[in-house]
């Protein structure tokens, strides 16, 4: 067995959050977190949350310890979550850190729900443990921002997914959009598509790619739910996007008929309309909420990304640009015209990184409610 | 007197880079060289070229080293492009560098005039010192790509400024464009235009916004020359493009009563129609290479740079991306709808780097002639 030596306190809570990025694409909807048990400068247990209802990961440290036949008292544990001090589908974590004897646990962060948030590690110090926290804090937060979106505010985190060439255009008139970036960037799409609990598009999309809308790109255990924004039902049984069921559509207009045929294959209908007779976004998204959905992962055209922008219900745009000139073409956001700039929708710029000969692009809206 | 160590070629180099990138406003039509003398580790003389007619590069560094009292034979010279070796407005710098005793000349690249190049350093050869070529040749060739241009394709390195929404738009179509981007972005766009020999824009520009097309932003001692595309001859003898006199105005038509107005007020006025009776853009890159423009600096309309990016004029796009969505407005480049994505302008990103808060993109046309 390898030894990994740790010199201080960054590189332990570095390593947990690899751990905790193992568990990307599989804790839906658990937080993913990472656990490291150091002692005497040496690391003796390692782990990462396990599928809902199964081991948190400080437990998975502590077995991988005893594994290794070590033992724990007096060790410090890296946790990229303060430890959890409930019964949910597990016995709380801070009874097993007490029990096995620990002297030290290092969070990254307080637990983002306000009700418990401090809980965990007050516990583990009336027990005697050296505690603290907000140790690489940021990076903990991106690993887990949809659940920290959902504790904190009862909605998922939007991101959504667009790729244009660098005049902004994502498709000719003709819908031709295949492929304005390359095979990297739609790897990579795929694995962002691969953490998110759900994906959703509009029926405009279904109707004309017929998207099958999973990973297939990067491997992962666990395809995320697929959602439909479908207003007057219109969508074909037959659309790949149904198949194998499991599959949610948003309708805003109630047809017994068509959603008997599509619930006799599976799917989900909801209707959920608004005053104009359109799928009421904000109240989807709080319904997202309401079903433990994180992260949702949005590829669209350019109508749907439109009204969720106007509608501000992105939190973040994921824009692949290719180093290419389309000239007159469709464009990204179907958003009406302005007659003052101050009225634009403003974003920050969050990450910036080439992928393949393409620019992958991370903005948050800051504008948002 | 400070004194400045060197540890090995890359640092001198390095050191000469620095000293060249002091003549990026100043030597124009001239490329800007930097020289360091190095003796037993010490930088004993610098220097780099200055404005046409004076000194080149070596020279000035010799003269350093003769005002700091220092023996210069048995030095090193480090050179950002090898010594010439003919009579210009100067004297060859390879008489200079023999007849001071050198022993070593260090260039970062050959000459780019395929007539010349490798003379120098022959001829220093020749004379016993000893002599190589292509360290740090990239930066080197990035700080005079136009002159580089100019000497290989007898054409002027085009560069495109454009700024513009995330969502690829650069103007509401009110008109209103100021200012997508931010306070950095505009000075860094004012830095390109120091670096240039010339400025072009188009009429539409010129009657939209009535630019001086000067450098303001950042200080410099040299203003680029100011062209303005028009073809039927509209401009306003009192735009503010044309103050102070030394524009050049390219036009499609003659008119000989408003070219005397112009010329009246100190403006050039040249004719170079094509068969479509707008100027010919390809001729005119032509022409400018004939009056040594090293690097143009493009800022103009929709309508130009699509004129310009369609008859492939344009070798490199400076986008500024600010993180806003507009929405429906004008895009970057007019550009006739494609049928087929092949079709489209094919660039690779060459450098992305964030400005305030706004993205600058570098991307060249790997489509070009």
């Amino acid at each position: 067995m390898n030894i990994t030596c740790i010199n201080n306190d960054l590189e332990a809570m570095r390593l947990a959050l690899e751990w905790a990025a193992k568990g990307l694409y599989t804790t839906s909807p658990n937080p993913h977190i990472g656990c490291v048990i150091v002692k005497d400068g040496i690391v003796i247990g390692e782990g990462v949350t396990q599928p809902a209802g199964q081991d948190h990961a400080e437990i998975q440290a502590l077995k991988d310890a005893r594994r290794r036949g070590v033992d724990v008292r007096g060790a410090t544990a890296y946790v990229t979550l303060e430890p959890c001090s409930h019964y949910g589908r597990t016995p709380p974590c801070c009874d097993a850190l007490v029990g096995a004897g620990l002297a030290r646990v290092v969070a990254a962060m307080d637990d983002p729900n306000p009700l418990v948030a401090g809980q965990g590690l007050a516990r583990l110090a009336a027990a005697g443990i050296e505690v603290s926290s907000g140790l690489l804090a940021d990076e903990a937060y991106e690993l887990n921002i949809g659940f920290f979106s959902r504790m904190r505010r009862q909605l998922p985190w939007v991101r959504l997914k667009t790729a244009a060439s660098l005049d902004g255009m994502t498709a000719l008139y003709n819908g031709s959009s295949q492929w304005i970036t390359g095979d990297a960037a739609r790897a990579d799409g795929h694995a962002w598509r691969a953490r998110a609990c759900a994906i959703l598009t509009g029926i405009g999309t279904v109707k004309a790619d017929d998207p099958q809308l999973n990973v297939r790109a990067v491997a992962t255990p666990r395809q995320p739910h697929r959602i439909v924004i479908d207003s007057r039902l219109d969508i074909d049984p037959a659309a790949k996007v149904l198949a194998g069921g499991g599959a949610l559509v948003v309708a805003a207009v109630r047809d017994h008929e068509r959603e008997a045929v599509l619930r006799a294959g599976g799917t989900e209908v909801i209707t959920l309309p608004n005053a104009q007779g359109k799928v009421d976004l904000p109240e989807l998204m709080r319904e997202l909420g309401r079903r433990q959905v994180n992260e949702l992962h949005v590829e669209a055209g350019t109508k749907l990304n439109g009204s969720l922008v106007r509608e501000r219900c992105v939190d973040e745009l994921l824009v692949y640009l290719a180093p290419a000139l389309i000239g007159d073409a469709q464009g990204m956001f179907a958003l009406p015209a302005l007659t003052d700039l101050a009225r634009k929708h403003t974003l920050r710029f969050h990450q910036v990184q080439a992928v393949g000969d393409d620019l992958r692009i991370l903005a948050r809206f800051t504008d948002q409610a």
